[in-house]
């Protein structure tokens, strides 16, 4: 292939399967730049947990009715309904949110516009103490990335 | 550009892109191909399942020390090891493997190489019927689409 016709076209070719990035990155840039943006979903999400901030931490998921969050023997789809889940659950009578940790976060790019990430939770509570793990399935959308499954269990 | 050297190029560039398939694809073609891959590698999990085929269920996860399987508050790493942990529960004294079912299989393509599954288990046995939900994320190897990881609770 003429050398000058490649220089030309690859770049013109592979910007629209780089996601949307303003330039084309090598494949390990652009894997290190997704753990690095869902790292951040997810200590954001600790923060606003830690300041009583629901809606704040709701922030890192998706906003739409086809967000799945399973916790245990628990499907509830829709973002309004996982916020509803966690109300009652924290922020009802006698609830409380707690002191919530992040802790063994695996990090797995599995595309251009998907992660996986594995960990465990801990939420610190007066008398209490729940743990376990979750699973975390990161889409990118134009606007970031945000969480469009969450399992969860203990 | 000129249409000859675009009828060239663009196959050229794309193959390697497509993921090992033998032409390139529409993505659409291709999201139908991986989620008609990973459904049977699901379909002949729960064959081999109920025909007592343990290692014939196995053949759907990753062969890998990478592997991992999260069941309530458990995290298991390696093929072996959720080999083993299979066996102690179904195949041990006084255990059965009884009939799995999956349901309400819910498959999303993540990109090429990678797909979401969501759903229901079911293992009818003579005294209990213990069922509840489950989250796979599937690979796409040479040698075939497999479970890289098994979140699943009840």
């Amino acid at each position: 292939m003429n050398q000058s016709i490649r220089r030309f076209l690859l770049p013109a070719l592979l910007l629209p399967l780089a996601g949307g990035a303003s330039a084309p990155a090598a494949p390990e840039r652009a894997d290190d730049d997704a753990e690095k943006a869902v790292r951040k979903v997810l200590s954001d999400q600790q923060d606003a947990w830690n300041k009583g901030d629901l809606e704040g931490f709701m922030a890192g998921y998706w906003s739409s009715d086809d967000l799945s969050f399973f916790s245990g023997p628990d499907a509830t789809r829709g973002w309004k309904a996982t916020l509803e889940r966690y109300r009652k659950r924290y922020q009802g009578d006698g609830k409380e949110m707690g002191k919530l940790t992040f802790s063994e976060i695996d990090v797995t790019v599995l595309g251009p516009d998907a992660v996986l990430v594995r960990g465990h939770w801990k939420v610190k509570m007066s008398k209490d103490e729940p743990s376990g793990l979750f699973t975390l399935v990161f889409k990118r959308f134009t606007d970031g990335w945000r969480i469009i499954h969450d399992h969860t269990s203990r």
